[in-house]
């Protein structure tokens, strides 16, 4: 794939430059002092962007290997959850509490839809009722499979209020960094994040929070664990080490990567992103795609819309990975029915104009029934009107 | 680190121009058709380098997630293992076998000394004679922590012949690539590696063959598993894929690396790595450093030497990384005690003699009692009488 290509998918994410260049440099003992540094900046940076003074850790991993530490050190087989699930991922991270023994009530949200934070203090409730309270609660804060963001904050605040000792344990993986969160504040125990989101970074490493409660919970939780032992990587931090060898040079990526978000800020970086998204709606619906999602709590960083009736999408995605545009199809269920365009980490609005010219000449090509010359307005006005943008969108509008 | 440091650990290893380049690619989409053939490709190397038709599939960890894939899959809590350990590595793969609730009997070799196969066959019969015969076979190939390699094709002799139910499983981390090995042909059912070993790519991939009778064992293994579940790797692997986000990146470096592997060949491979290794044991041993190692079965991958009485190694170590080498300490119980000299992966003889030349410069300068100004020549001489140099080795001799 050619620097060219728009990957317009909602990870790995396109890797600026500097990324791309840390990520390739000579390797370094990763029991001495160079990564010890690397560690401890890294470390900083990542409370900075999950908003806590919890400990951050890395692992080596997927983000899946992120989901499955935040189940194996918290909590012991028989424990009773409560998982709240809006998609492919909430149904993973129930999955795997299954596989370890953990009893799982679900509450499964429609697909498309965000999960109702009454509701889940009526589950809470349910489950006291019934002499079964939930040690903790499971919730995706973005779906990447939907394109949907969950009210995380109300979600949390209902579940402090209606059961204030289960831990809040959440998949963070494609919000955090990107939209707003903030850890400490809404009082997540554990959290999870991946580096191939909006980090910008290539993926190979998960990173996860870990409240005192959570450390509390870790110190009975009997599922046997290994590798995932965060109190192990916790002891190796402690000395600026991992317990393990860790992927030295996505470490490296995820150092720059660092650098050039504490550069732009948080609050231009959510900006960008609240930007960036809504011209990507805009200009699908302008297009007459029908997007999947509640509008109400359409995601900032990935945008799902709806398979024309009669349209393959296996077809139309190779026409458009021919003209160098890259979107993912649905998962699950949603497999040929949705597809799913990107839009986090480095990306900025000419990136999305260029996706929206291109899926609507392959769509031409295609024959798949659209609106024509219409969706490049229709995203520019939506950019325009989602706020101030920041002065990297706007350098990147005025040379689209 | 810059590109001049000799960095002479036992991992992560140097990595070639082409590879560093090939990790700086930008990303994929890891669904897509790229990906996928990618994927083949590495696999096909993999098996070569394994001398296996087994299934080899890749994980996104560190080697230690290997280790603990090879635990998971095929054993079930209360199973009885035989754990062969000569080192840090030995213990750890009987640790993690411990924490999933498997019995382990440990033949624990002394550090420094390779594990005796009539031991192995003696071990075996003791425990079928009490009625608790094992299920498996733990044996690590190469230890890193001590630069001891284990008659490990007479050991898998012994236990086909001893018990022939029980799998084989083993650490091949440190020497699969660098070093003769058969996966087929010595009858081993599950032997993992690491990325960043003889395979001169970033850490961060897992890479583990499992046999036929291994999958039979995976069908019955009932220790929860998912994340390093094989068996979802299999699966994603039939459509071109990993079942989570592969650690795209490192991917990229070991396609890159396997070309390189495929070009030089195995065999003068494994000359170059023998003849590396001799110049390091005869070049250290003319300083008048005791290698610590038994000399029969001493790591062409990585060669450990004992500190001196009265030196302080942290002090030494920290006078040659002044000076651009990086050397390894000692692990667990053999930390202070002895330092190790990596040499596997991207190595030639020039690289050694530049470490010797370093270390006895910085030796010099910390008032170490060594003898000087033999050990370049008796280096040359080793790595003249290993055998035949391959032409690269042959090239780096004489340059340096």
């Amino acid at each position: 794939m050619s620097d060219t290509t728009n990957l317009r998918i909602p990870g790995p994410t396109p890797l600026p430059a500097s990324v791309r260049e840390a990520g390739s440099r000579p390797m370094v003992n990763h029991r001495g002092p160079e990564f010890k540094a690397l560690l401890g900046r890294v470390t900083a940076g990542l409370q900075r962007g999950f908003r806590t003074s919890n400990d951050v850790l890395l692992l080596t991993a997927s983000g899946t290997g992120g989901l499955e530490a935040m189940v194996v050190n918290f909590l012991s087989p028989g424990d009773q959850v409560l998982s709240v699930s809006t998609g492919v991922f909430g149904d993973r991270l129930a999955s795997i509490a299954r596989s370890y023994g953990v009893t799982v009530a679900k509450y499964a949200v429609e697909w498309g839809q965000a999960a109702d934070p009454a509701v889940v203090g009526d589950r809470l409730r349910t489950l006291a009722e019934a002499g079964t309270p939930a040690t903790a609660v499971f919730v995706t804060h973005n779906e990447t499979s939907t394109g949907v963001t969950n009210p995380l904050q109300a979600i949390a605040a209902t579940i402090h209020a209606t059961a204030p000792t289960a831990l809040i344990i959440v998949d963070g993986i494609s919000g955090v960094g990107a939209v707003p969160f903030a850890t400490d504040a809404w009082g997540l125990d554990v959290v999870a994040t991946g580096s191939q989101k909006s980090w910008m970074v290539p993926p190979g490493l998960a990173m996860v929070s870990v409240s005192d409660r959570a450390w509390a919970a870790h110190q009975t939780a009997s599922i046997p664990r290994y590798y995932f032992d965060l109190k192990r990587a916790r002891d190796a931090a402690a000395n600026g080490e991992t317990p393990w060898t860790p992927a030295v040079s996505i470490c490296f990526a995820l150092d720059a990567a660092l650098a050039l978000i504490d550069a732009e800020g948080y609050d231009a970086i959510f900006a960008r992103h609240a930007a960036v998204a809504a011209a990507t709606r805009a200009g699908l619906a302008a297009m007459g795609f029908r997007l999947f999602a509640d509008p109400a709590h359409a995601s900032d960083t990935v945008t799902s819309a709806c398979v024309p009736a009669g349209v393959e999408w296996s077809k139309l995605s190779t026409e458009l990975r021919g003209r160098g545009l890259v979107l993912a199809g649905g998962q699950g269920a949603l497999t040929g029915r949705i597809f799913r365009v990107g839009h986090l980490g480095d990306v900025h609005l000419d990136d999305i104009l260029r996706a929206l010219e291109t899926l609507e000449a392959g769509a031409v090509a295609q024959r798949v029934p659209i609106v024509q010359g219409v969706a490049i307005e229709a995203a520019r006005q939506a950019a325009a009107a989602a706020g101030p943008l920041g002065p990297v969108l706007a350098a990147a509008g005025a040379t689209a």
